[in-house]
Formats: structure tokens, sequence, C-alpha cells
């Protein structure tokens, strides 16, 4: 661990060698048990851009210019970075972010798993370790605006679709 | 103007005594020619609290903690108050605040209208005012959460329901 936690200095492990660890939850990461593997969090927010590029494009999200991509990390209320490494190589698997007041409300943006890894419970892993932090920070309301082929990804994890009738609503230039 | 000038440093006035120009758009603020009345916008964020909180009880909100509603303000992206200037007094008519993450995204919250003048357009002003902050800042993507009551003010003023079936989900402790 020591080589990693060089490497990041806001990153958090949350898994042993084949086996990952989640908030008390075991789960089965790879099934070649002798492959040293281990899922890493981070919050460090000053990742390689390109890489993060390669994963967004890897599920097929349009290109944004990387000049509004860095201000928009560095202007995130939290950035969370979920990290594969194996024989002290690391790869970066998937991502999440979060703008918020600091005080109320939270709004999660731009939550991805790399596919080649997709369906392993690591989505569920990454937005509980988010949950967790802005929970940690005392935020009250934690939002986020779903595409239809996900909602129910997001309701496993406790979110509620328009609670009381609340609409998520996007303004568009007339 | 110059008293006002001096008071708010962020602030802008859109409105000539008895009318009110909202973007090109001429309001009727007030029947009485003889009152001489402006309605002023500011992205001042070191506000009154208890000028806010007074607000706030007035359309009946739950009172929150002046000491989250100081943070929210200072950590807001955009604060947005309104008010109204009468013989060289001012009174807090108004507000609305988005979080960013100063690229993309951001997200509306907390509109309020102070229920002795609502319904006089000056919702449909805090809000226009608000968009073009947002939109001259190149933020592209607005959103809101809006209750169930409000969602053809905010639809009027071009935001849009689920567009392409996004949902907005709350999450809840399980
Ligand atoms: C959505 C995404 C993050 C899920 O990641 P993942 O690692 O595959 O998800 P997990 O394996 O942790 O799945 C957790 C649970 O949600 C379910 N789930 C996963 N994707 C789902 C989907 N699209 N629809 C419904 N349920 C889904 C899983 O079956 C699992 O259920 P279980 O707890 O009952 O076993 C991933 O598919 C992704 O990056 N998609 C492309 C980008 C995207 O659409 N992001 C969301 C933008 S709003
Ligand atoms: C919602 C609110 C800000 C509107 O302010 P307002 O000054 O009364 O609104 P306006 O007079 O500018 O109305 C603009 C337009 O929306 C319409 N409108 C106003 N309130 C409306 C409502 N609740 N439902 C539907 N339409 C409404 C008006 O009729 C007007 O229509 P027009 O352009 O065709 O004439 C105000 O009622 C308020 O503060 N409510 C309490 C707080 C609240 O609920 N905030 C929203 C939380 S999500």
């Amino acid at each position: 661990m020591v080589f990693w936690k060089r490497l990041f200095s806001n990153s958090e492990t949350v898994t042993t060698s084949g086996t990952t660890q989640f908030d008390g939850e075991l789960l089965e990461l790879t099934d070649d048990s002798l492959t040293q593997s281990r899922i890493v969090f981070s919050t460090e927010r000053d990742l390689d851009l390109y890489e993060l590029e390669e994963l967004c494009d890897a599920v097929g999200w349009a290109r944004r210019p990387l000049r509004k991509v860095k201000k928009a990390l560095e202007c995130s209320y939290l950035v969370v970075s979920m990290w594969e490494v194996r024989n002290n190589r690391r790869r970066l698997i998937g991502f999440a972010r979060a703008t918020s007041d600091h005080a109320f409300n939270a709004t999660i943006w731009d939550v991805v798993v790399h596919p080649t890894v997709q369906k392993q419970g690591l989505g569920k892993a990454l937005m509980k370790y988010t949950i967790k932090k802005l929970r940690s920070d005392d935020i009250s309301n934690i939002t986020l605006f779903a595409d239809p082929h996900v909602v129910d990804f997001y309701r496993r994890l406790g979110f509620v679709l328009d609670p009381e009738g609340i609409k998520g609503m996007f303004w568009y230039p007339n």
C-alpha cells in the first residue's frame, strides 16, 4: 500500500487482493485468485484528463472540451475516481462527481464505470462511496438526473423518483 | 441611483420609477404613479440572514439553521436577490441561487417571491435574470427540481420536464 498512498494523497483502499470489501459488503472482484488486484477510490481531483476522456469515450459519451472538463473538476464539490491496481499499475475504471452548496444540496453528475468491468457491483460501490462522502459532510439532500436506462440502477441504491411529485426540469433556450 | 450603487456593488437596476423593464419587457409595477419605486437585482451574497429568513417564512418554508444558510450562500455559484426600493428604503422581495461546476451544469434552488408582490411578473423577471447570468458564464445545462405546484411556472420560462426521459431522483437513507 505504501506505493499507492504516495500516488494519491486522498485515496482510500476498500479492497484486499482477490476480494473487494465495500462498506461491510464482500464482493468477489475476480475469478483468478492468483491475480493481485485492488480497487481503490480516490477524491483527488487532479486527474489525467486524457485518461478520463478515454473512460467517457468507452461508454459512448460525447466529447467535451478538456478546458471545460478541467474547470468542472476544479469546481465540483466532490470528485471520485475508481482505480484498478494490479502489479503496481493503475487503471481508471470509474468516475463520479458532485456539485454542491456545501450545506444542503448535492447533485451527482457523470457516473461511469468502464464497460470491461460493468455488472460486477463496482457502479454500486462507486455510488455508495460517493454518497458516504457527501453524508459525512452533513449534506442532507443528494440528488441526480438519471438517464431512463439507469433509473433502476439508482433506485436500487435508495434514490427515489419524483418524491412528492418534485420534478426534474432542464432549461432549453427558446 | 448613487445611493443604491453604494449599497450594492454587484447590483443592477432594471427598472425605472413606476414601470419595470425586464430584458426589453415592460411591466407595470405599481398602480400608483406617484410612488417612486424601483426593482433592483443584486448578486451580492452577503445578505442579512434574518431578512432572508423572513422572506422564506413568508412563503411557509421550514426554518433552516442560519449557520448552514450562511455556508450555502457562500458556496453557491450564484446568489440572486431582488429588492424593492422606495424612498431610499430597500426591502428584500425575492431570492434565488444556483450551485454549479462553473462549466457544464448549474442547478437552481430556493426560488421565492414575497407573497405581497407575487403574480406581478416578478418571479419571471427573477428567473430570467438568473438564467441570463448563468448563460453569460457559458454554462450549458441549467436544471432545477420543481415542486408540483410550480412546474407550470417554470415551463413558461422554457424549462422542460424530464427531457428525453431524464428523471430527477432524490436519495433517501434506507
Ligand atoms: C450505470 C453504470 C454506472 C452501472 O455500473 P455497474 O458497475 O455495471 O453497476 P453494478 O454492477 O454495480 O450494478 C448494481 C446493481 O444495479 C443493477 N444495474 C446495473 N446497471 C443497471 C441498469 N442499466 N439498469 C438497471 N439496473 C442496473 C445491477 O444489476 C445491480 O443490481 P443488484 O444490486 O440487484 O445486483 C454503468 O453501467 C455505466 O457506466 N453506464 C454507462 C454510463 C451511464 O449511463 N451512466 C449514468 C448516467 S445518468
Ligand atoms: C413560484 C413563484 C416564485 C412565482 O412568482 P410570481 O412572482 O408569483 O410569478 P410571476 O408573476 O412572475 O408569474 C410568471 C408566470 O407564471 C405563472 N405562474 C406563477 N405562479 C404559478 C404557479 N404556481 N403555477 C403556474 N403558473 C404560475 C403566472 O401566471 C405567469 O404567467 P404568464 O407569464 O402567462 O402571465 C412564487 O409563487 C413563490 O415564491 N412561491 C412560493 C415559493 C415556491 O414555491 N418556490 C418554488 C420552489 S420549487
